[in-house]
Parts: structure tokens; C-alpha cells; sequence
């Protein structure tokens, strides 16, 4: 790796590429289809994990099974995914499926039960059919493998129908040591479910301290995953694990380490190629706009006008038909709740600057027209009026997202 | 006007049956086609009056004139409304082009400027054409009628695309006196201009005190106006405005008036009527849909629950499908930001309960789909944690609302 090159990405690279990861998937019939509808990631010892939820007060039976896990040692050896039912609003009962997920797998490899965390994704409200289950765990070891293939089922347990596979990864050299970051994704896309539940998966071989990895996994979510919106609803079953073996061999990782924020920026340079891979598929989408808002009083109230602007439903449409619509820009930044100044606002989409001192600027329509039918649109929003800064990403609103969302559940 | 009955509808009623109100309607060239596209209310006395305005930061130049001028004196003679152009983001020449309506409407009329409202609708960030909408206010007095004739040329002239004339009139009796409350309202349903602009106009022949009208427009916007939602998005523009005659010979209505709570309740059913026209109207809408939220913390959660169901794109499209998908009802619950107990909710969709105490609740999917398919859909939601209760209005989201939004604006 070159000097001053904080990291680089590893084509083909899978949550499998960091030393001590295995992964698989497999039918178990939780889907109709034949697709994988259960996937595991296993590491060959404890690794050091950290998980963020979701905001959602509903939270599926997992959540809660994975979080109690993880406060008693904060070390993983596995994740456990379903997809084809999210054991959701499913009661003290679907809290035992997902316990009962948890020590099976756990059972099967040989570890704590603590230290297996589940997640599952899909329709709301059903048991999940646990004799399917069960038979799927017992037959998922001899499915696991440290190469591509492994990671791609994995994938494709986690994807239903997502379009496209969200996986990525990066290395970058730590005291000498060669470490990787990667991770794997699963967002919107779901026909036949009934949410849009985001999942993600990180793994690394670096040794990192458990405080500063879940320090680390909480921030970089805040700007990633956190920063994406498809359409403004948040999932009962949204996750985010992050599990660390250390096999690379590099010294324990923290904030006092020298390399610290390099790792922490590949760490969240992966967060982010997911989270636009998410929002680029997201349901029925054809572009990923990226809204960055800098000049605002905070970094927090700049991601409320990100969101609000990337979360309207007039300019994702806007998006879709190639319109350079600033009014319903300035209008989103306008009733997004927190301070701006009215007569200060600039914008421009892509390199066109439309609006300046909140007046219009002349622009050549053809050429925002080519702009806007690009497959990523970028909008800039300069607020004028203080230093705090952020990016979020969304996707545009389109016939097939009202089609795959209108369709009927069965 | 039977005894106990709090007030009747005036079939064919509208905002010059009111004592006191002529109104008409015109073209003057802001539009591209031949409709109406200038329309004023008048009253022949300085009618005791009040507005609203959106909370957007962001206000076009009449929401400012207008404010200013009703802050003087509380009384109005006129409002002036031109459709085809909102005069947003147009700057001071804006703010000039706006006070110049106002003002050649008070000369043309031979009363105080400050006596005049103005409003806009349309096209964001071009100026006014002046020279047509001059033309146009020196040709309104002639076409100012106090027939329903007038008040149909006035709702043409704010309808732009909306496909609904929304218009109610409701009789009371006061002290012996029939009073009329009457209004009339534009919403969505534009596609030329950039923004869902929402307008409401109310007029009355009661005698009503000028704080009294101030507070109970408030309160009645709060709980009508306020409680709708087609896409969440506030325009730059919407401003609702309330014009009291007292022509109808009443004692002046107050908080201490024995008959306040009756009128108040005549006055919000006008508002509630027009914001339910507005949602069922919405952007591409096939159904209205009626959410209420009950057992909340507060008024004010079940207000944010009910507007962040009413507001989901998936619920709205799951509604547009017919598809009694509850999932997605509980999950715009849970991410309200209000406190619920998660285990608490119970849902129904119309008579169907489709969840109860959070769990799911087996039903007849035809019956469903016989109830989903009609034209008014409403979900009830109980928190059973406290007594708070709202009600929102919205639509289903469809094929339409997106080929509307992505439509290029020229």
C-alpha cells in the first residue's frame, strides 16, 4: 500500500476475506421461492463484536435475543439470519423462536449462546416456522467456507429481493499488518415482505477494543446508514453487527492507537459504500442522489435538512423525471424545523448552481436536463449561516416503487 | 333549525352566502390556458377578520404583506388571490410586486391598503407579470357577485389543476339570527406550479370579536387544516384567511357568548370539510384516508402518531393496493418518536381488527379487500396507555402522484 494512501478496496473482497471468517447460506423454506432464505457468518473465536438497533419502539423478538446476548460478554462467534418472516409483533412466543434460533445455532458450533447473534427480515405478524429452522441450523455448518462462495450465500440469505448485492471490502496496512474491513448488506427491495429492513454485517480481522469498537460502529452508522433514506420508514427489524477477530495481528486498536482514525475512516468508508448500495436499491429506484447540506448552525441540524430534503416525496419525483426543481428543495429546507436563514440559501444540483442568496439563478435547462438523467444526482445546500456540515442519500420515487409497494402481500 | 342540532349544511352554499360577501373570478394572462387565474372576496364592511400562514421558513412575498396589513387594524375588506405564480423566492421585488397588488386592489375597491389580503399560488422564483395582473384588478369590481356565479369564478380562479371545487356552507342559529359559515379552499393537485399550496377562505355573516376569531382560527386549523397530509411537504405559500361580516345581526360571539361552543363547532366542521376535500383530492388520489389515534399520552402525540401513518409512503401505497397491511401501520407507530407501549397497540382498518394488544388479530382477506377497495379508508389506532386522541387525513399514494411530481415543469 502507498504512503499516504489511508486504505484501498479488495476486488471481489467478501465478509470472508478478513482471517477467521466463515460464511454460508441456505433453503430452509422460510421463502416460497427456492432462494437461501438462512445465512450464517461464524468466526473461529470470540470476536470482539458491538451492534446498533433500530430507533423503531417496535422491535422484532431478535433485537432483543441478540442485545441481551451481547451485554453479557460483548463477543460474537456467529450471526444467524433469516429472511422470509421478521419475527415481529409475534409475542412472548416469537421471543422464544428467536432464543431458540440462538441456542440451536450455538448448540451446533459448539459455543455460548450468548455469543451467537440472531436477525431476521421479512412479513410482520407470522411465527416463524421452526421445524424449517431447526433443520436449516442443523444442516448450516458443513455449509460454511472462508471463500467468495461462502460469503455469496450469505448474501443471497439476506437479499430477498434486493436487485443488486451490497457487499465491500477494503485492507489497510496496521503496524506492519496487513487488516481488513469488510461487510455485507441487505436494505430495500423487499416485495413480499412488508418492510424495508435494513441489515447490515461488518467484519474485520484487526484487533480492536471493545469499547472503541462500539464507540466507532454507533459513529460511523450516525453518518452512514443513519443518513439514508428510501422513504422515511424505519424498520422493526433494522440492524447493524459489527464483530472484529483480531487475527490480523496488528496491536489492540483504540483511539489511542496512532492509526486510529485511519482505521476508523476505512471502518466507515465501508458503513457508506453499503448505505449508498442500499439507497441506490432502493424499492423501484433508478438513481442515487446525494444531498449534502454544509453552512448550517450544527452537524445535527444539517442532517435534519439533508434528511428532509433526500425524504421528499416532491423532489425524489422530481429526481425520477430529470426536473431541476429547487423550489421543492428550498420548500423541504424550509420545513425542516431547524434554523436557517431564509434569504441565504444556495443550491446547485450537480455543477449547476440554481439558487443563490435564495434567488434564482439563470441555468441552461439541457443541460440540467443531462444532469438529472445520470444515475447519481448530487444536491448541494449551502446554508450561509454556520460551520456544521453533513451528507445523506436517498433515491428517487418512481411508478415501480408505488407498484411494488401497492402489491397485494400474497 | 331543529332543536339540539348544532348547525345544518346550505346545499349549494358557498362563500357569498354569508351576508355581506360578493366575490369573483377572472383571467389575466398568468396562466397558459384560459382559466380564471385572478379571484378576490369582498365584504361590504371592514369585516373583523384573521389568518394562518405555513410554518415553512421559507414564505412568499404575500404571506409577509398580508400579515402586516391584518396586524394593523384586524379587519378586512378584501382578499386578492391570483393562481399561476406564488411569488416565492422572488426577493424584494417580489415583496414589491406583492404590496403593489395589495395596494391597486384597496384604490380600485376606495379602501385602506392595509385592508386587503393577498395570496399566490404557483410557479416558484419568477416574478409576477405586473402589467396583467393590473389589467385583471382594474376589471374585478365588475365581476364581483354576490351569487354563487361569483363564488364559482373565484374557486376557478384559485382550483389551478386541483379536480374538485372545494367549497361548504353550514346555517346556524345565534340569538334568534341565522348566521352562515361558509369557505372555500384550494389544495393539491398542481402540476404546472412547484408546490402543493394549500389556500383557505372562510367567511361568515356572525358578529364575532376579533381575539375570539384569532383563537378559535387557530384552534380550527390545528385540528383540520394542520392534520392533513399528501406527501409532507409544506409549501412556502399555504395561508388560510377567516372574514367575519357580523351582518347577520347577532350578539357579538366570544368565549363568553352561552352559543360559543356551538359556533366553534360550526366553524371547524367548515374547516374540517375543506381539509378533508383537500386530502381526498390530493396528488393522483383514489381514496381519502381518515387516521385516529386514541389511548395517546397526549393530544399532542396522537396528533404526530396519527400524521406519521397518514404520512408513510408505504402505508399510502399499501392503501392505493388495498392490502390491510398492519405491519406497516404499527411500524409508522413505533417510529413516531412518541411513547407507545409496544405491547399495547391495537389497529383496526374500518371494522376489521387487524391487531390487538400488538397481536395480530385473524380476519376474512376478502372482507378486507371489499372495505380497501372503497373510497374512504379509516385506521384506527389505540395506544391504551393515556387519553389523548387526534384524527389525520391523507391519501393513498399512486401511479398518478408520481407521473404528476416527475412531470417536467415546462
Amino acid at each position: 500500500m502507498g504512503q499516504g494512501k489511508p486504505f484501498e478496496t479488495v476486488p471481489g473482497g467478501s465478509v470472508t476475506t478478513p482471517l477467521g471468517f466463515r460464511a454460508g447460506g441456505l433453503h430452509c423454506g422460510l421463502k416460497k421461492t427456492d432462494r437461501n432464505d438462512l445465512g450464517a457468518i461464524v468466526c473461529e473465536v470470540p470476536a470482539v463484536a458491538a451492534a446498533v438497533y433500530t430507533t423503531n419502539q417496535v422491535q422484532a423478538a431478535p433485537l432483543k435475543v441478540t442485545r441481551e446476548g451481547l451485554e453479557k460478554e460483548g463477543r460474537l462467534r456467529a450471526v444467524l439470519v433469516n429472511s422470509g418472516n421478521a419475527n415481529a409483533c409475534t409475542g412472548e412466543a416469537g421471543e422464544a423462536d428467536a432464543r431458540e434460533m440462538q441456542e440451536t445455532f450455538a448448540r451446533a458450533l459448539g459455543v455460548p449462546p450468548h455469543q451467537v447473534a440472531v436477525a431476521s427480515t421479512g412479513v410482520i405478524g407470522e411465527r416463524l416456522r421452526m421445524d424449517r429452522v431447526r433443520s436449516g441450523i442443523a444442516a448450516m455448518p458443513e455449509k460454511l467456507r472462508a471463500d467468495a462462495e461462502g460469503a455469496e450465500a450469505f448474501c443471497q440469505a439476506i437479499l430477498t429481493t434486493d436487485l443488486v448485492k451490497k457487499t465491500v471490502c477494503v485492507k489497510l496496512d496496521m503496524d506492519g499488518k496487513t487488516v481488513h474491513v469488510a461487510g455485507a448488506a441487505k436494505g430495500s427491495g423487499m416485495i413480499h415482505p412488508n418492510m424495508a429492513t435494513m441489515l447490515g454485517f461488518i467484519t474485520t480481522d484487526a484487533a480492536v477494543g471493545g469499547e472503541a469498537l462500539r464507540s466507532l460502529l454507533r459513529q460511523a452508522v450516525d453518518v452512514t446508514f443513519n443518513m439514508i433514506t428510501v422513504d422515511g420508514d424505519t424498520s422493526t427489524n433494522d440492524m447493524v453487527v459489527a464483530m472484529a477477530s483480531g487475527l490480523a495481528g496488528n496491536d489492540e486498536l483504540g483511539p489511542d492507537h496512532p492509526d486510529w482514525s485511519r482505521f476508523a475512516a476505512a471502518f466507515t468508508h465501508v458503513c457508506e459504500e453499503l448505505a449508498k448500495a442500499i439507497a441506490r436499491d432502493g424499492e423501484g429506484a433508478t438513481k442515487l442522489i446525494e444531498v449534502r447540506v454544509e453552512g448550517a448552525a450544527s452537524d445535527d441540524d444539517a442532517r435534519a435538512i439533508a434528511k428532509t430534503v433526500i425524504g421528499s416525496s416532491l423532489v425524489k419525483a422530481a429526481m425520477f423525471g430529470a426536473d431541476a426543481n429547487w423550489g421543492r428543495i428550498i420548500a423541504a429546507v424550509g420545513r425542516a424545523g431547524r434554523p436557517i436563514d431564509p434569504a441565504k440559501v444556495d443550491i446547485s444540483i450537480g455543477p449547476i448552481r440554481v439558487l443563490e442568496q435564495s434567488r434564482p439563478v439563470p441555468f441552461d435547462e439541457d443541460e440540467a436536463l443531462a444532469y438529472l438523467k445520470g444515475g447519481t444526482i448530487r444536491i448541494d445546500v449551502n446554508l450561509n449561516i454556520g460551520t456544521g456540515r453533513a451528507v445523506g442519500w436517498g433515491c428517487d420515487l418512481t411508478y415501480d416503487y408505488v407498484r411494488i409497494n401497492a402489491a397485494y402481500r400474497t
